[in-house]
């Protein structure tokens, strides 16, 4: 069986806020054994998301190598060539707040991405929120944004050999890769 | 084991969401070979839910007959007496927003649809959502519904021979008919 | 395989609004053969509040003990110590509203708690709710709320030996008891 950590292999840990997906990710990342990079999808533009990227970045140790990343991130996992080298990337869900707030083109921002998770070099975990299980948002754009990532999560699974959904700190697979032989 | 797809067995389909549950239970029922009836209950009553019907709609190829229900799904279902067809019934969630609009005894319905899935002729499958994950919502309407979903899917499950969750357009099965000698 | 209900375990039962997890939680209570306490945390602050412990409370016999705990969970878990007793807290959600709506120390009195947890004499059953899989809510408290959620459930779902999602009255275990020779 590849371990989800193979070259080119694409992880999606899924979840909730606050599930403890981006420490499970982060777990999973430092088991492989392999350089990491961490792609910061956060933007720092006010108190709270300021303190919950300095609690993110005081869990890692010096292993990772940070790059921060508001909307091209097609671009920064093209950059990363190094077969050996693990990109985490935290989070999709930002990542799509900040393609939407921009007034980028979604679809083809969205489209830009999977092409570029489906020829990365090294193995990549991409961790998303489960946005899509409350009552159906009373305005329009938090209506559209609830489509878009639900969308994106689906593409990304779609592509991921490995899909894990975290609860309460505690995986789930959904998906896992097939053996050799199967 | 008797398939998902047995004669008068029912199957739910949960998920969030955007969560691929709609394209799960196509794909369940077109893998039954059998004639197909999708029982939408969409109303058209923005142009957000227009486009989400129409593309629906464009998924399912000829061999489905498409029957719009806002009110009467109990009434429906027991319209369906050919045993080798199956029903897809799409989604609980906007039927129960419909009796819920229309100021229908809620209770009432809720017992007709359960008695009516009870004595289908043919295999059901039934898609509904998920709502109660998220914070409690703030005005008393959404709350109620929230309650009437989530014991709708109770009741539902309990009845069901299989019952799927889907994440990302995975799915993940909470309950398995039973083998023959179990 | 040590039983969920073994002296000392901590069992979390996780689940949406209406998912059916107290129902679960209580058949999981009863089937212990055990006596049983319920600790209840609602506080009857409105019709809609009372008319569901009034629910809740038809549900139970009379082998039940019901302790109506609104803030110090931790001293009642404290107070039973017969180790033949199994205690179903139902529920930290609302535990923790009580915490933050009082202005206590959050973070404080979330310590107390896991410590309590930590030295129960007989078996505990937590019922808790699953928040953080919807929209980012609009307002502060909320999100406070939906963080501290999340983060308590991971806290307590370490400490136990079996955590359980319910989901349309279907239970989904994330984290089993280990056998013995494990």
């Amino acid at each position: 069986m590849p371990a989800p950590t193979a070259r080119g292999a694409v992880t999606l840990v899924l979840g909730g806020a606050r599930s403890g997906k981006s420490r499970f990710a982060e777990q999973l990342a430092a088991a492989s054994g392999l350089s990491l990079v961490y792609v910061a999808t956060a933007s720092a533009h006010d108190d709270e998301m300021r303190e919950r990227i300095a609690h993110h970045r005081a869990r890692r140790d010096d292993r990772w190598r940070t790059v921060d990343v508001l909307l091209d991130l097609a671009g920064a996992l093209d950059a990363e060539t190094e077969p050996d080298r693990l990109v985490l990337v935290d989070c999709l869900t930002l990542w799509l707040t900040n393609v939407m707030l921009a007034g980028a083109d979604i679809d083809a921002e969205i489209e830009a991405l999977l092409v570029a998770l489906s020829r990365v070099s090294g193995p990549v975990i991409a961790v998303s929120n489960e946005v899509g299980y409350g009552i159906v948002p009373d305005n329009a754009l938090a209506r559209a944004f609830r489509d878009h990532q639900g969308r994106l999560n689906q593409r990304v699974a779609a592509l991921s050999t490995r899909v894990t959904l975290v609860a309460a700190g505690l995986p789930l697979d959904l998906k896992l890769p097939k053996a050799p032989n199967e």
